[in-house]
């Protein structure tokens, strides 16, 4: 196959440090007090460091992914949902029903929605949609607590497509892009993941997901114990790609490629929430500069996403309780893109305003 | 004059407490899991409430006010900027080059600029714009080191004025307000105002406003303590109007007569930032009801907010480290309404959609 895991790392730079300060020093030009905009103007300096130091700063157009795929270990009893929510959610998807479609209108974010590994053997094929990407690449994972997810291949394939649609975004002219997923039952892959790449155990990091009952809480915590235990190999060869397909899901291997595929295009990549953030921790796992591309959206009322945060040394943007997934806090996190990005360009200078904050 | 503080009181309705489980029900129909949109669904159900269970919730259009006015206490050398940088920014706004024009142009909020108290004896009148309305009652309040700040009249004056801002509102058909404001110095009676409603110590919520030297806080913390001995009268009195008047600004009164005159219109108000909170804490102690009607949009840098919020039991829908006031972070917080009320207006119902959420 064409495509190259390590051509992808090659290609991702790592900022130049002397942009930052030329950001700072537009900034506090501008009319205000310096460092007045607080975490605004972090966000404005990251974007002036990507976007090499280009004025005007954009935040416009922007995408958020939303890819659905499922998960073998539901199996195991630990969603509060049925797998055939994840058909029925991405057929709302394509009706314009669902939280990201009306928060993407909000916030003016473009949404596409893909299909890399949906089970839907028995209801109707997902309609053509011009915001829809059919590229089932198999009807959901394994079953984690028995063994593998996915093949290394498969993972590669994820990883692939995840890649292709930061590279068409690019080509459509997207300087934005948002993490959003679908599958019934991803926080337990995710949390695995987590234990696996950072080191948590189980009980540390485990939380409801959708809303299972608390009685159920300690019974997914031992479902994941499991799937570490099944799967030690892949976790001791220390190899992301290996721990990834061991551990992972489809729509979470696809979002790691979309990341990676942005970083190496210099895309602004704002991350949704808990398993958005393992997909992250993955690709950062595969190319640690990536992180220099990525804004964390929000903190998740997903028990755990703090530590996990934490433990990156990444600081979310906003703090609403959300739990929802879809990309619906990687919208409202890019609309904070927007905001820094219009103030940066926008505002005027003390100078021009003839503004003298000296007496 | 035809102005009657009681008479705004009176009109100042509760919120009917049965509408709030019927936006819940609403909400808990959507597809997504139960409570999953976490603070936003806290939001749409309380503009539920204020717009008393009219569907669709309206969050749109949304007017911030940004009200100018001086502070006689600068000449105690209490503030990082001279006084002359109020005008200089009120003359930035209508040119459109300030942070707030920015950020209400993201948010797609109308602003309007008010000059209340507005020292501008030396430089030229501020000229006719539709977004701008002159209605100077001072230069400026006295030093509240050495007295009352304006009088019971005045003070009465800025009251109406902000009360009449709210009905032109209404009139204009504006839903949303928020709340804006620029004066040097005004952190200083700002932070007098929390010391004599809420029983703070001086040096437990004093900080560094636009940015002091760290040097000067003791300073700023004894010219407070000084203002709240010298106005210990009025402070006694217990009569939220006379605290208003000897403690606080042209400003603040009248954004203070905005929030009882939204809430009496049922207008969904959004406090800015530490200013604004002052402003809010003295209608909340002439008239309990309007915290029915507001939310806080930020926890400001400015140190102290974080406790005072914490004082009147309200949590602060954002936190970015934001200490520019002018309604910057207000702006930012009417954006997460319209993402609340869009998701709640707009999101298909489980039943419509066909998504089963039991097995």
């Amino acid at each position: 196959m064409s495509f190259s895991l390590a051509a992808i790392f090659e290609t991702i730079q790592p900022l130049n440090p002397s942009l930052a300060g030329k950001a700072r020093a537009h900034l506090d030009g501008l009319t205000k007090p310096i460092g007045s905009l607080g975490r605004l103007e972090d966000i404005s300096t990251k974007i002036y460091c990507i976007q090499e130091g280009k004025k005007p700063l954009r935040a416009r157009p922007s995408r958020i992914y939303t890819i659905a795929g499922d998960h073998g270990v539901v199996e195991e009893n630990v969603t509060a949902c049925p797998q055939h929510v994840t058909v029925q959610m991405v057929h709302n998807f394509l009706h314009g029903g669902a939280a990201i479609n009306t928060l993407c209108a909000t916030a003016d974010i473009d949404l596409m929605v893909v299909d890399v590994g949906v089970v839907n053997k028995n209801g109707p094929a997902f309609p053509a949609h011009p915001s829809f990407i059919s590229a089932n690449l198999a009807h959901g994972t394994a079953n984690i607590a028995k063994g593998p997810a996915m093949s290394i291949d498969t993972c590669l394939k994820a990883l692939a497509l995840g890649e292709s649609l930061a590279a068409t975004a690019h080509e459509d002219g997207y300087v934005v892009l948002g993490t959003g997923e679908m599958g019934i039952g991803n926080t337990t892959p995710s949390t695995a993941l987590f234990c696996a790449y950072l080191g948590f155990a189980p009980a540390e990091i485990t939380g409801l997901g959708a809303g299972i009952p608390v009685a159920q809480l300690t019974h997914k915590t031992e479902v994941i114990a499991k799937a570490l235990s099944v799967n030690a190999d892949a976790i001791a060869s220390a190899d992301p790609v290996a721990i990834l397909a061991a551990l992972g899901g489809l729509e979470i291997a696809a979002l790691t490629g979309l990341i990676l595929g942005a970083a190496s295009r210099r895309i602004v990549m704002m991350i949704d929430g808990f398993i958005a953030t393992a997909a992250f921790v993955a690709a950062w796992k595969m190319a640690p500069l990536v992180k220099d591309y990525c804004f964390f959206s929000h903190a998740s009322a997903e028990s755990g996403h703090c530590k996990i945060l934490e433990k990156i040394e990444e600081k979310a943007l906003l703090d609403l309780g959300l739990r929802l997934g879809e990309g619906t806090g990687a919208a409202l996190g890019i609309f904070l893109l927007q905001a820094a990005v219009d103030s940066f360009n926008n505002m005027a200078t003390l100078e021009h305003a003839g503004v003298i904050l000296e007496a």
